[in-house]
């Protein structure tokens, strides 16, 4: 018998997995990825900017690159990153392949097996699942309307018998809860972590998909804020803004924290895709990437009303949810009885999917949840899916 | 302070890469990489493969792909391997970012801290990076002209007191050594390893760039013989035979390993680029890359042997080698007192660069010995820089 790591024993195949591989029928309607629309990608630029490398271009996208991303790529996303307000010159920029590597570089950096951290409840499976491999004890502190709830998270922080190794959040759109930080909750937590040693991984692959330009004001991250006292790891993503398959993102984080970083990033894969690195450059040195994000950030807004105006027609009354103002995804709040997992199942039945709210859940337990992502699927494939959803959801509410 | 991961404590920066920043001088003759040279690669076939693409397939590229890889490279990928005789059958595929990746996920899915592997010295020092970050104790045992020193395999492997968790093994055109093993080693080893319940990794990352085909007898790999009481988890790359800047490797592992490994991947990166491996699909499907091998494998073949040529002519007689039969490196062994990082400090000086043999020692002190890279450098550049290579060894001897 081979014997594997005790650490896998952490790791299971997820419910969403088992959908993914459902998903796979012609005429399913999916409320269950996290992925752009295929019919949205920038193909044409895309030709454009490939059509256009020089030989000597080619040959960079051809060959190993540097641990960190290649000088082009790194030039162009410091300017983009610029522009955002984050301190791009007293940290070190680190593309890496997809933010989840970025998180998955980050927790082995700080984390020895059984050491605390301290994250959101619900939270981003593939961050769990990066936590998990490693073997970190989680803390998970719950999600309100405004960000995380700041009691629970200084009683987390303060313990010093389990002194967290890091904190991870998503303030800007959470997936799958969709919440925006306020200002004031951002401001709040700074003071809460200030002069602690407790690095905050900031994940912000979604703010860019703002809807409402008054939100402004609240999307300043955390890592622009340049809290003095906190050592901020900001990570950011191409999967939103250009394309997931390009397996692109990044870390902006402080110089000490780098060349760890660097040396686990050396162990896992050398260096990024030069070839889709290149691609990138071109994407964001040219401009194209504000147009994009400009045109993605409408086609979202006006998939994500219809889908709140379709909840708010077909859901039974307690069922409730928040609107979302930016991102992907819109979270569910289920009665108390209402296993998720159950709709799910009915829900299949009908030709429609999302994904159960234990999937989201740190301890795997919690599922009086749902999210329904609106990334993925038409407008009209919306009206017709979310009907079906409600059905399913009365069947189970009327079976209990 | 931040506190760090301990296992961070057992990396650190090469000296190979102090090198490689040297390195970016333009005038520098480079032996020091293990790079194909930008001017070999297909981009020329990259060119039709993208312009030939329809846009369903650039849909396909820009998208999340299933952790283990797109379909389409799956399937002809395992006609690729089942050409070379591997047992694609009744083994899972993945494919993975670049192939450093597949042995950082076959390391995480079989290691704790503390547990204990065998390795070839020397070794692939990004597989040591590998090993080292996950904390494993590394016992190495010495390589020898037909592979590794049997006995000392025999007896690590048979040390019940640390039982190794894999064997780590290049058995064809070693990095560094360039060695490629008879296959009475393969069955030796294969004996020694039959029943114990110890994995053996198989890299195999050269095999295509033999350049001799008297030798063919002996590059069948130990996957493809496919024995009976071993777990042979295989690992090949697409960096030699297509481009590193497309960072695709694959492993070829019996299913219950593939179900652990899927786990680790999925918490690593999620997939690997789904656009590189669209590219790789229709590079290998059309049949391009049998052509491709070809040509750089007979142009390999001219540069070792003028590399060999050279050196015939301007070593010190009392420096040994091997000419390369495949693969992309000369491993000189120089008398025991000399140090081939001073070597390297002169040669730099006259403006050429290689590899110290500690980097390659599993321990990291071994450095008698010295890697030169014939993969990245012309005809011209080579006849140019052996001589100084040369001077370099002879002021050094002289200095001592």
């Amino acid at each position: 018998m081979v014997r594997f790591s005790k650490s896998i024993n952490n790791l299971r195949s997820s419910e969403i997995r088992d959908l993914m591989s459902l998903a796979i029928k012609p005429d399913m309607i999916l409320f269950s990825g996290g992925m752009p629309d295929n019919n949205l990608f920038p193909l044409q630029e895309i030709d454009d900017i490939y059509n256009n490398l020089t030989e000597e271009e080619k040959q960079i996208a051809m060959q190993y690159g540097p641990t960190s991303g290649i000088p082009e790529l790194l030039g162009t996303l410091q300017e983009f990153l610029r522009k955002k307000g984050l301190p791009v010159d007293n940290n070190k920029l680190m593309i890496t392949t997809g933010s989840l590597q970025a998180i998955n570089i980050l927790t082995k950096t700080f984390i020895d097996p059984g050491d605390t951290i301290v994250v959101e409840n619900p939270c981003f499976i593939g961050a769990i699942s990066a936590f998990k491999s490693y073997e970190a004890e989680i803390i998970s502190v719950p999600l309100k309307a405004n960000g995380i709830d700041l009691d629970q998270l200084r009683a987390a922080v303060n313990d010093e018998k389990q002194k967290p190794k890091f904190v991870y959040l998503t303030p800007n759109f959470h997936n799958p809860a969709g919440t925006l930080y306020s200002v004031e909750t951002k401001l709040a937590l700074i003071d809460i972590l200030k002069d602690k040693n407790i690095p905050l991984i900031e994940d912000d692959a979604y703010s860019d998909l703002y809807f409402y330009e008054e939100d402004k004001p609240h999307l300043t991250t955390i890592k622009a804020m340049d809290p003095k006292g906190i050592d901020v790891c900001y990570t950011g993503s191409f999967s939103k803004i250009l394309g997931p398959g390009l397996r692109l993102g990044w870390m902006l984080v402080p110089e000490p924290i780098y060349q760890k970083a660097e040396l686990i990033k050396q162990a896992i894969d050398a260096c990024s895709p030069s070839f889709t690195q290149m691609l990138a450059h071109k994407f964001v040195s040219s401009g194209a990437v504000y147009d994009y994000i400009e045109t993605v950030r409408k086609e979202y807004k006006i998939r994500a009303e219809a889908m709140v105006t379709c909840l708010r027609k077909h859901l039974p009354q307690e069922i409730t949810f928040t609107a979302p103002r930016g991102g992907f995804y819109i979270w569910l709040d289920l009665p108390k009885h209402i296993d998720s997992t159950e709709v799910l199942k009915r829900a299949i039945d009908k030709g429609v999917v999302f994904v159960s709210g234990k999937t989201f859940d740190p301890h795997g337990i919690l599922n009086n949840k749902m999210r329904l992502s609106y990334c993925n699927t038409s407008v009209e494939k919306i009206r017709e899916g979310i009907p079906l959803v409600a059905e399913a959801i009365r069947e189970i509410e009327d079976f209990n």
